[in-house]
């Protein structure tokens, strides 16, 4: 195509080739802006897509583009929809892909109407760096989460997510968009282990080359003090990697577990019978119904109360559960309806749970999700952005679900999590 | 191979060629019996196959074979083992096979020694009709499930099957395994819809055999005034499947309903807005991030205060919840710790949650388990073998890890719950 | 973050915190351009990326962005890396994004130095339009497809992608990266049903929109005259969906069939025995190892010499390869190492089968990539971008590597192919 | 149930309940016998079922049974069918499980019409030791395969396993049942690495224990001089485990290796530019379309015009190809429709690439099918049931495709082929 051709296409784009655009009516509009790599972190990109998807317009009012790679870039767009209502949807959206109103104007806030109800048009949380402006003041939003409201204390100057449930009758929750400004991550100027937005996983990557840089991540945290978090599945007791979780806790790797009955009852059951499921874990021999271990391992730490009770008993062995209790690991069991039992420590209501692993997500810097899914599906929807997330899984499909949820730095591995935890011992 | 070379090889085997089985002492035995169509149904060859693996042996006292495919065997043997622990062990594995006892005796009870704790020894269920042996009478366990408990009442001659955590301190429990007969299935003598232990499932047949099978069984179910049971997952009205399930419900197909929060809150967002996690269910266009709608209709209904004040508002529009609200439909919402809000009408206790499944499994004669994978665990565990279970999913582990569990006449189809949920209303 | 505090970080940001990037000398450089719908066809931020993974450096030297989504783009970017050789291997991938080089310079030929060996440094194409550029005009490049070598007549003034083992010694090819233009596809301004660039399937969507999608580009195929290509695997066929392949036949809306000997065996397989594998396809029952009835199907056409001689002797029923018999479409069957037979007509040497495949190509504007993976990416590896693919097939992992290879316009439906082709059929 | 009950639920079954099964009119009938471990090695209960899903009838003439787990048993039984065409094709299936007809008749030959065409009604064998009667004496046919025809010499009395492709003209082939012997595969006295008619694959199983089982078997086979056999698809290369099969080949773990043009491109492009389809496999990191280098790799193969020539240049590296060179190892590249180039060494034809598997085939004793599926397919169609196979694959359909397809003594093991590799090297 030469020049003469090129001209032609761009002035025929100017015209007439998308007609049904032009005779959409907007009646409504405000203006936006972007900061930031905005580029080739794909903010700008998405911004105008999601304009575009939405049927709306957008006009450039001021552009700055870097220079090179080390300059940042700068857009303030004014963007017009049918009506206040589309407009107010599509700046939802626009927010959690990096842009902000350019007027600052204070949050609108609305009471809660009962305990555990929320106004109707509240605003929605990103799991990035959230700040509202109250009063005309920037503040953090505390304790930011996917899919939450936002609380605010005028008085005070505080602001933090709130889940729905957890609202009570009259606290302040922001409405609309307006005065909501979200830090959207930046795409590394380099190739980083954790990747930037990176949902693709793959079987066909050499994995000790990631496990390398899992257990890098994980020295980091540990020299600074910092929390990393295991998200275990029963898996991990079936295929006999228990003594590396265990080993990892002795070592001072792990500072928080989650997990459900399954597996401190499999882990329990391997101490005390050398099953799981009824499969020796030395031969890998079993019997063709093997839960009669299993129950009778629940029903003895039952017999004598608590976990804590059984290992003062001695009754726990060497393994995931024994050593967590040795080393003052936080341990959250979250019961489900699957459960045989439960284990004396299981919390049996989810939303009690959920709070208790909030609590506990506080402070954690990494977090490994090890061949679990509804605990792992429970975490991610918690954490927010920042932390690195590795997703361990045989199941592709289990990874892409929690590695495109929510967190922006996450590694995808596909593959299986006994020979993934004893390379990781080892590479520590 | 001639007849001589073969004799040979027979008196080979006889002699010699087993020299390390010959040596192990058997200090335990104890005599059982097996009767029925037990060489096709697979009865025999398992039991055998089981005592082997157990490093155990066997010895024929009398076996008289069917001589046409018509006829029942009868079958014998001495077991022996090393050990009288080793011996209980096998015991249990082959009773759930379908060995009995020879010698009848009574069922031996203990008392339960605390609530929700249960004797050491007790007795571990599988799912198929179960009667134990009460002072000399056979009496059968009601409510059988799979691995759970037996709890007798001597006085009243009656026998239920018990979960552990419901065992009331003193209740008398089965242990051992003496005076308890298992009824095993019997291979049909032709080819069913519903295969007998058939695990393996395959994308690669045609379902439009296998829907007119489903379809038979649920109108049978229904015109004899029987229980067809539906546990549905999320991916129903992702797909817009909802108003097939809608349309049977009506119809008249469909009694009791197990799902979580997710499948309401998902139903109601489509009735509410026209999006499931915020794709148009009309064009299948979506926004970047879908949840707010899906929040929305959760705080909707919790503003009103119930799924039943929410439809006579008329916010529920004419999808699963409103269909099964007007048609008396036992809905059981069962949550867990992945679930935003929740609904109301959703239980969040996963141990309260599994008693009002059980109850409400009391009598379900067909049972589709719909893309759904906590939840039809969960309810797989609960149910009789005798429950004729369709297993729909699309992805070949769920649909085989449900298809083995338990429920002896399985139909798995790998296939799309959208596709299989339109025929399924077209064929009835 | 208020402005004060953004402007600090931006100047952080140019200052110190990549003073590792600072430190690389670049010693070779050049200037490219970018013109279109550029950013958000995400054609500039991948090239920035591309610029910083490959740790390399840009300089824009102009750029004018569109004021609204209707208006194109033009930046000019000054490109440096640390050697020549590195430059060219970015240079190469920026121009499959869809970058020129700005000065522009006749391509640089070699001749090939011995038959089916291309010179050192060949230019491999993308399979997007591309142009050469030779004695000063722009010359587009016949048969275009993915990783193939330019072949140039100068006398002729034409251009031709070649596949590696067909050039002959002496022809001239395409060596480096200077005077070849590739245009980019575009983002659609709206959403379409074949998605721009968009790998994500999904299970959980409502496969009967994009059916009815799918129809509608086939249907307005045949009334433009175009050829709709389907890449068949057996699985159609034991899955009992071949009447709706063969009812699509006759109804025009197939010109091309690529297949490979199973398809084929088992379809001549059902017509004879009403089988396939040996399963019944009117009762879905089977026998244990039903590969009998397939081996003679193909025994007995192999009897009469060819598929049409069978055909002719009525052997092949009113299946698939019946009706393209019948309908003048173009069949490739190609076969291998895992074929039994095999079948009359099908090509026993790849390299050939795929001369006949790239042949049957040309002019196919809709391609439908069914249950098949070995054929289909045989297919995808040689369809220009601008083709409407469709990949269906119930393993998520087959969908993901067939939609992401190349197509640009491509559709991946993870759903079941027998409701599938029974929908389609419907739908047509 | 009591006795009475039972007595009269058997004599319930003797009577009635079966009258569509009583109505069928036998009128063809032969007698079959079975001998051995015919209980728990499933043969008995196989055939029954056999029968019985035939709708066709037995009646035991004969029956002794072992006594206890080490003695044989011995059934002679008349099967009868509505037809002789019904119950030859019954027959041809119960011979395969392990029944032999009673009267010892001489196998019946007929002449193959045409080269590569078999008689109508050919002998379909299993790949399970087989004889047929010649004149009155038992040969054992020679290079038993599944799914093929048997040839026989009568003059030399020999017989031989033949493809149907390469009968020639004239040729006598065995036609119907009778005269033929298969010597079924027992189920081993105790639990085995190697699983008898163990299709049930988990990843969810401790991979250590086995992938120790596996090295004895490699280690027992090298000691005895035995060939083991790997076949390897491409996942090897990209995950940077192509230096573990390097290293089993300069150990002399491997004599025998089939592929395709990936593996041995991914392999030459790993040696040539540390890159696996463009993926540094130093770093994990690699550009948008890696295929350049791939290309490189076998346009400069091609150009020395063979791999010998390339190895002899120092081109190769020491990577599987260049340590098999040197080693000795036997190395079939089957090339498929999907291949680029192809590297010089590829069989581009199916068929002659399946006379060459075939040939390698012979003594092969134990067989690793590594991250390959055509490949794969295409030798276990090939191997004798007696060759220990494990499958390896992170796809759990691959691994119980490739599990089920008569190997009767398989091992498959769903897991990630870098780490397997790595260990499997380790534990030899």
């Amino acid at each position: 195509m030469n020049k003469a051709d090129k001209a032609e296409k761009a002035e025929k784009a100017r015209k007439g080739h998308r007609p049904d655009r032009a005779s959409t009516a907007s009646t409504a509009s405000t203006v936006i802006e972007l900061q930031g790599h905005i580029i080739d972190s794909l903010i700008l990109p998405r911004v105008w897509g999601a304009i575009e998807d939405a049927g709306a317009h957008f006009h450039v009012q001021e552009m700055r583009v870097g220079q090179s790679e080390l300059e940042e870039s700068y857009v303030r767009l004014e963007v017009s929809a049918e009506s206040e209502a589309r407009l107010a949807d599509l700046m939802g959206e626009l927010q959690r892909i990096g842009a902000t109103p350019f007027v600052e104007r204070d949050a609108q806030l609305e009471p809660a109407p009962r305990d555990g109800v929320l106004p109707d048009d509240f605003y929605s949380t990103a799991n990035l760096p959230t700040s509202v402006r109250i009063d005309g003041a920037w503040v953090e939003v505390a304790r930011i989460e996917m899919d939450v409201a936002i609380v605010v204390d005028r008085e005070r100057g505080v602001a933090r997510a709130c889940p729905m449930h957890t609202v009570r009758a009259g606290e302040m929750v922001v409405v609309g968009y307006e005065g909501v400004r979200i830090e959207p991550l930046e795409r590394p100027r380099q190739r980083e282990a954790f990747g930037f937005m990176q949902s693709a996983v793959s079987s066909e990557r050499a994995k000790s080359l990631a496990i390398a840089d899992v257990a890098e991540a994980m020295r980091d945290c540990r020299a600074r003090g910092g929390k990393t978090l295991f998200v275990l599945g029963p898996a991990i007791v079936h295929t006999a990697a228990r003594q590396y979780v265990a080993a990892l806790i002795r070592r001072g790797y792990i500072q928080v577990i989650f997990g459900g009955n399954a597996i401190i009852a499999h882990d329990v059951e391997a101490a005390m019978f050398g099953t799981s499921l009824g499969i020796d874990l030395k031969t890998g021999q079993g019997v063709e119904h093997g839960h009669r271990n299993h129950l009778r391992a629940i029903n003895t730490v039952r017999a004598t109360g608590s976990l804590e009770e059984a290992h003062r008993r001695g009754l726990l062995g060497d393994g995931i559960i024994a050593a967590a209790l040795e080393h003052g690991v936080e341990v959250v069991l979250a019961g489900s309806i699957r459960d045989a039992g439960p284990m004396p420590g299981v919390i049996t209501d989810s939303v009690q749970a959920q709070g208790r692993m909030r609590e506990a997500c506080q402070g954690v810097e990494v977090c490994v999700l090890a061949a679990s899914m509804l605990h792992a599906i429970a975490t991610t929807n918690m954490l927010p952005a920042a932390v690195k997330c590795v997703v361990v899984d045989i199941n592709p499909a289990v990874v892409t679900k929690l590695a495109d949820r929510g967190a922006a730095l996450a590694m995808g591995l596909v593959t299986d999590v006994e020979l993934f935890l004893r390379e990781l011992d080892a590479a520590l």
